[in-house]
C-alpha cells in the first residue's frame, strides 16, 4: 500500500502492530490444562484466554478498565434515499448517546465499559455544553459527500479521519483501557459499508447489501444501485486507502485508525457489527497482524456481515440478530472475554485443589515420566 | 402422568406454573417500539426483555440478584467404566466448590451471580466446616445404583431429590432471586443423561451420546452400551417420573425440582448444558407452561443437547463450544439476559429523546391517526 504524506502517523501506528508470539499462547494453553476442568472442556472460552495471554504477554490477562468509543458522521450518500431515517438521525441520536439514554450506554454500563462519544463529521454542529459522558467534536466536515457522484472525501480529510482514531487509541492507552470497542451511528453509512465489503470481496453489490435500519422492500433495490454507481463512478479496485477515501465514511476511517491504534498499544479489540466490520477488512488489509488484537463480537443479520467474517476467518462470538450498531454487539461479547480472564486468574488448579486427574491424563504423565 | 405419595409437593409445585400472559408479552413489544433505535434491530435481546415482562408482570423487569445452584451427585453407574474421571472427582469438587477455585465460581462472580452448592447424594460424606460459599448437605443416598442392573433409586428417593430441589426454589424466592440456573457435578452424570435423551427423543443410544467429560474413542462404545442396557433393563418408556428413577441422578431430579418450583414463583431460569437440560426436558414433560420461565442458556458440543434443544424449539443464546456444566454456561449467559432487561428500564424513548421517527413509521401513524 503507498500512502502519502496524509498518512504518516498510520504508516508509524501500522509499523508499530507485531503479530503475537505463538510461545505465550502455548504458555495459556499449558496454564488452562492445570486448572479443575476437563482440558478443553470451556471450548471458546478457553481460546478466548489463551489469545488474552498472548495479546498481553501474561497469564493472568486483565479485560479491565473497557471502553466504547462511539464515532458518528454524516454520508452525503443520504441525498438518494438509501436510509430508512432521516439524516438529521445521526446528530439527535449523539445528542441521546451524551446524554446517556440510547441502546448503548445501556448496554456499557450493564457491561462496566465506559463510553465516548466523538463527532468526526456529523452535518449539523452540536452543542459543547455538558453530556452525561465523554464527548468530543472532532469534525473533519460536516458530513461526507455524496459517493454516488465522487469520491466521499479528500486525502486531507481521511488522513484528519484516521488521526482521529489513532487519538482515540492514544487515549485508551494512556488510560490503560484493556479492552475497548469501537461503535458507529451515521445515517448512510450501511450504505457505504455495503460499497467497501462488495468491493473486497469482489462480489456483486446486490449480495453484501442489507436492509440497514430497515428500508422497506422497495427501497433496497435503490440502495443496492447506489452502491453499484458508487464503485463505478469511483473505480476504487480493492485498495484499502483509496476505498475509504471514495466510499468510506469518517465514523469508518476513525475505526481504522482505533483499530491499528489500539493493536500496537497490545489493547484487546471487540469487533461489532456490519460497518465497524468493513473498518476491521479495511485495517487487516493495511496491516495483517491487527487481527491477533481482535474478536469478532458478534455476527449480524445484515448479509454482508456473515461475508466480511468468513473472508476474515472469524467466528462471532455471539449470534444474536442484532443490527443496531453503536457498538452494541460488541459490549455484549464484553463479559465473555471478561470471563475467559478471569478463569486465568482465579481458577485453582488440579494439583492446589487435590482434584484427581483423568484416566488419560495420568497415563500420559506415567508414560511421559 | 400419575403420580404416587411421594410426589404431593411436585403435583402442588406443577399446579402453581402458568403459562405466561400473552398481554405482557406485547405490552413489552411495544415499550420496546418506544425506544429509541429502529424497531426489532436489538433482535434477540428484545425477545429475552418482552419474555422478562412476561413473566414478570412487568415492563421493568429486573434480573437481579441472580444465582446459581449447583446440585451434586454421585453414579453407580460408574462402575462400568464409563467416565474418564473416578468417582471420587465429585466429592473433590465439591470442595473445591467450597473453596471458590471451580470454574462455576470465577464465572459466577464475572456475571455477578451467587452461588450456593448442595449435595444430594455424593457418595463420601463431606466435610460440615465453613466454605467461602453457601453449602448444604441434603444427601439423599450415598450415589444412586448401577442403572445397567436397575433402577438408579427408589421412588422415596426420587420424591426427596425432588423436594430438595423445590427447597431451594422456596429459598430462591424467599431471597428475591429474579435470574436462577441450575448447575450440576457427578461423575457418570452424561451417561444417565444420555438415557434420558434417548428415551424422550425416541432415538439409538449412539445418536445422543457423547464424550462427556472427555472419554476417549476407545471407551464411547462401552458407555452407549450401558445407555442402551440400560434403557433395555429399566423399560422406563417415556413417563418422565419413571426415567427420572430408573436411568436419572439425584442432582438431575433436584434440578427438576428447582426448575418447577422457580417458573411456580415466577423466576426466569437459564438452561445449561446436556444434564440440566435433560432436566429440563423431563420438567416441561411433566408441566409444559415451564417452558415459558426457561431460556436456553447455550449450545454445548454434546451431540444430545443440540437433540433436546431442538425437541424442545429452543435456540441456545450462546455456542461457545463448552461441555463442562457445573452451571458454566448459563453463568455466561446471564449477562446477556441482565442486558436485555436493562434496555426496558433505562433507554430513551423517541419522544423524550427527541429523535425522529423512520419514513415507515412516521407513514404509520399519519395511516393510523
Amino acid at each position: 500500500v503507498i500512502m502519502s504524506d496524509y498518512f504518516g502517523r498510520l504508516r508509524t501506528a501500522i509499523a508499530r502492530v507485531h503479530a503475537v508470539e505463538g510461545v505465550w499462547r502455548t504458555r495459556g494453553e499449558d496454564r488452562l490444562a492445570a486448572l479443575t476442568k476437563p482440558v478443553g472442556s470451556l471450548g471458546r472460552l478457553e481460546w478466548i484466554a489463551a489469545r488474552l495471554c498472548a495479546i498481553q504477554r501474561s497469564l493472568s490477562p486483565s479485560a479491565s478498565p473497557r471502553r466504547i468509543v462511539v464515532f458518528a458522521g454524516d454520508h452525503g450518500v443520504t441525498e438518494e434515499g438509501v436510509s430508512a431515517y432521516p439524516a438529521s438521525v445521526t446528530a439527535e441520536m449523539v445528542r441521546n448517546f451524551r446524554r446517556g439514554g440510547a441502546a448503548i450506554n445501556v448496554l456499557a454500563r450493564a457491561v462496566g465499559a465506559d463510553v465516548q462519544v466523538v463527532d468526526v463529521g456529523v452535518r449539523t454542529e452540536l452543542e459543547v455544553n455538558a453530556s452525561a459522558v465523554s464527548f468530543s467534536s472532532r469534525r473533519v466536515a460536516p458530513g461526507t459527500r455524496n459517493m454516488a457522484h465522487g469520491p466521499a472525501m479528500t486525502e486531507e480529510q481521511l488522513g484528519t479521519a484516521i488521526e482521529v482514531g489513532l487519538d482515540a487509541a492514544e487515549t485508551a492507552a494512556a488510560d490503560g483501557i484493556a479492552l475497548l470497542a469501537c461503535g458507529e451511528m451515521g445515517i448512510g453509512n450501511s450504505t457505504s459499508a455495503s460499497a467497501i465489503t462488495a468491493a473486497l470481496a469482489r462480489l456483486p453489490a446486490a449480495s453484501v447489501t442489507g436492509r440497514g435500519t430497515g428500508i422497506s422492500e422497495e427501497v433496497w433495490p435503490r440502495k443496492v444501485d447506489v452502491v453499484t454507481r458508487a464503485l463505478r463512478v469511483n473505480k476504487p479496485g480493492r485498495d484499502p486507502l483509496t476505498l475509504l477515501r471514495t466510499v468510506g465514511g469518517f465514523e469508518i476511517a476513525a475505526i481504522v485508525g482505533t483499530y491499528i491504534g489500539s493493536a500496537g498499544h497490545r489493547i484487546a479489540i471487540v469487533g461489532d457489527g456490519f460497518i465497524a466490520t468493513a473498518a476491521a477488512w479495511i485495517a487487516a488489509e493495511l496491516c495483517p497482524p491487527f487481527l491477533d488484537y481482535w474478536f469478532a463480537g458478534h455476527c449480524s443479520t445484515e448479509p454482508g456481515h456473515r461475508c466480511q467474517l468468513s473472508n476474515l476467518r472469524q467466528e462471532p462470538l455471539l449470534n444474536l440478530d442484532l443490527r443496531l450498531g453503536e457498538g452494541s454487539g460488541a459490549a455484549l461479547a464484553m463479559p465473555i472475554i471478561a470471563a475467559a480472564a478471569a478463569l486465568l486468574s482465579e481458577m485453582a488448579t488440579f494439583d492446589a485443589a487435590h482434584v484427581s486427574r483423568s484416566y488419560e491424563e495420568r497415563s500420559d504423565i506415567v508414560s511421559r515420566g
